[in-house]
């Protein structure tokens, strides 16, 4: 038998779970070696892995998770766009089943972690209880969401949106990718286009996802595992400057310079987020990740920049107030430089809290393990955040190198991955319960 | 006759010269008619001209110039790169010739007077001599130089840059346009690869150019001519900001974020040239015309942010400090914000004085006939500005509408270009010369 962690306050039941779910057989170098198997199918050059939706790849590795899968017990379900259930029933048919996975699609570039760890640990979990002959009370269900990462067919988290009833399948399956691809062809001619309906995942009684951080607050506070409490708002805007076109050799007091206007407007966005400091002591985020300039000349001074701003706080109100003030500062800088800045609701995502009861699991389990943990919100979208809005659902993160993603040279350690993994598969196994023989 | 302007003090010379050459029947109708006429070929829907250099438009303008110009008694020379003369013998064999020019090549969405204005006011002055039976002391050359614009082949001014041997003939006809194909070979395919030496332009006299301002100054100031008295000097830079991308949903706190690094410092560049003013009250011009972001994606901070810096200055060295002060800020935002920042040389101009005695029968033609004008530099780079490191030479500008060239848009009065046809050719007749019958 495994050593226990500190004894500490905890449901009766907590108690209860607390011997059987410390036998499970779970297996560090198991998960390794699969995220490292998987990370073949699509492999590059540089370590990473290249993997998209809907592609020849990605229907290599979900025939993989299904052998895989269906040698644990479980049984295939696909639905209408293309996510794949596998379940192990449980004891009590009249439960829910108590969910967990996330993703096996990646960024053109991307690597061998993002979301495919939370498929291969939640996969981890259901061989070792397969191999350990547990019986759950209520049903487990690991599931791989189609298109999390939106880089081939925009939006992302296309597959848990549609589940959850925040897009409509139609317009899921008519989307089209940068060639003219269609979704819903797409998915059919990979084989991976299934019968049931999405939204019965609606009636899941419970989602959990570990995830890499793809941020360094682990990293940097020497913690294993992050206890996710809520997702943090976001608010997307698109910035248009008009000006216009003057020669690189025409004197600069009659200008009206698009370039000119953007760049202090830029560090404007900056300092907002950097002030726009809630009570509990967390400033804004924002970024300014695309930009275009009009004409493209080195020697016209622009008439026309374009830039995309990703507001994001956990504080909803602080975030109305970030765009609040990027629109003042746009509209006095426009007054002073006599250009004209259009400051276009892009998309707006709410924010979103996790489950509490779950989040508590998450948290004993880690505290329960002895594995160095922290309370943090996720900055950046994920299946689970779609999820939380109709069923009980939080996320589990580990840590990742310098806080580096959608790169190949995304990585974390075996041990890393593996304090995940306990961590997930206890906090699954408190909330669906083992049957007692 | 035509009326004389007001008299003033002069050399013996320009008083002797002052009768003839009021005699000679410029027509301003007949050059906005050729203008007119010229603009018919490459031109647009929104009153513009695309006649890109080396097409079978542009070698349809240089036979209508051909043929207009062989009526009015020139004669034709074509060197290796296409540069055109039309000359018109002297009365005195061994003077050298005074030339006169621009260029017909236009930018893709170009308009009907940068450049062929220049070109079709030292036509009618060829027309108005040849009717008047003028003989000039020294021969008239009018030039088309082959590619000022640089639009299709890159750099600009590469005919006047072959002649003054600022660029070798062989690099020159060896260049590439977007779409693989070679100078060279479009010159020979259009007909234009003429067999003299482009050298034997470093040969002439003296070279005056007419062309529209392509800023606000004169039209601001109420001035029909500018008076050009030098080329600023040109300093043209690329900047390139490394940093690490950080997912939008990452606290800003430990990011390197290219574009915040990349914004301060396009303000400072501003703020520079602003300050850099000389002696004479004359502040310096930055453009930052160009811009890339990397990877491009709305909810990554960019690793790196790259851009062109044009700035110009009067004062060489001043120009060269705005530099240094660039330098240093680049330095000084790279060590605070944890990123690096590489400020290279891309392209240098050196300050570029033009001729004090054609700038003075510039100066003299407005004066005697009383056109509203003032000094001023050339702030662009012209084939005057290359023609100048060899041979004496000046420019003189005309207004245009609202500074706008480069552009379908572009406009002049009749009236303006009248006025600088008959400033050209006073000032072209008083250097040459007229023959006394």
């Amino acid at each position: 038998m495994v050593g226990r962690g500190p004894r500490r306050a905890g449901s009766g039941r907590d108690r209860d779970c607390r011997r059987p779910r410390m036998n499970v057989p779970l297996s560090g170098q198991r998960l390794w070696d699969s995220l490292m198997e998987m990370a073949k199918l699509g492999g590059t050059a540089k370590g990473g892995c290249n993997r998209q939706t809907l592609t020849d790849l990605d229907s290599e590795g979900r025939h993989l998770l299904r052998r895989w899968a269906e040698a644990a017990g479980c049984t295939l379900a696909v639905d209408r766009v293309g996510n794949m259930t596998l379940t192990r029933a449980g004891r009590d048919a009249s439960r829910k089943p108590v969910a967990f996975g996330s993703h096996l699609d990646t960024q053109p570039t991307g690597g061998k972690f993002d979301g495919i760890l939370g498929v291969l640990a939640g996969l981890e979990v259901l061989r070792a209880v397969h191999e350990a002959g547990i019986v759950t009370e209520a049903p487990l269900m690991l599931v791989n969401w189609t298109n999390e990462e939106g880089a081939r067919f925009s939006p992302p988290m296309m597959g848990s949106g549609a589940a959850m009833g925040i897009f409509t399948e139609d317009e899921v399956l008519a989307k089209q990718d940068p060639e003219g691809k269609v979704f819903g062809e797409e998915l059919a001619r990979i084989g991976w286009k299934g019968g049931a309906d999405p939204g019965a995942l609606r009636d899941i009684g419970a989602y959990f996802e570990l995830h890499i951080e793809q941020g360094k607050l682990l990293e940097d506070a020497g913690k294993e595992i992050g206890v996710v409490t809520h997702a943090l708002a976001q608010n997307w805007l698109e910035v248009t400057v008009e000006g216009e076109e003057a020669h690189g050799g025409s004197p600069m007091a009659g200008r009206r310079d698009a370039m000119m206007a953007a760049a202090p407007l830029i560090s404007a966005i900056e300092e907002i987020a950097l002030k726009a400091v809630s009570a509990s002591g967390e400033p804004g985020r924002a970024t300014v990740g695309r930009l275009t300039v009009y004409p493209d000349s080195r020697n016209i001074a622009p008439s026309r920049i374009w830039f995309s701003i990703d507001t994001r706080h956990g504080d909803a109100d602080l975030l109305a107030k970030m765009a609040e003030e990027i629109r003042a500062r746009a509209t006095a800088i426009a007054a002073a430089r006599g250009v004209k800045i259009t400051v276009a609701d892009f998309w707006y995502s709410p924010h979103t809290p996790f489950d509490p009861a779950l989040v508590g699991r998450v948290r004993d389990a880690a505290q329960r393990l002895g594995l160095p943990h922290m309370d943090m919100p996720t900055g950046i979208g994920h299946d689970a955040v779609y999820v939380a809005r109709r069923v009980p659902a939080t996320m589990i993160f580990c840590p990742c190198h310098g806080g580096i993603s959608h790169n190949e040279a995304e990585s974390i350690t075996p041990a890393w991955a593996e304090a995940g993994l306990r961590v997930l598969a206890d906090a699954v196994l408190a909330t669906a319960g083992i049957a007692k023989d």
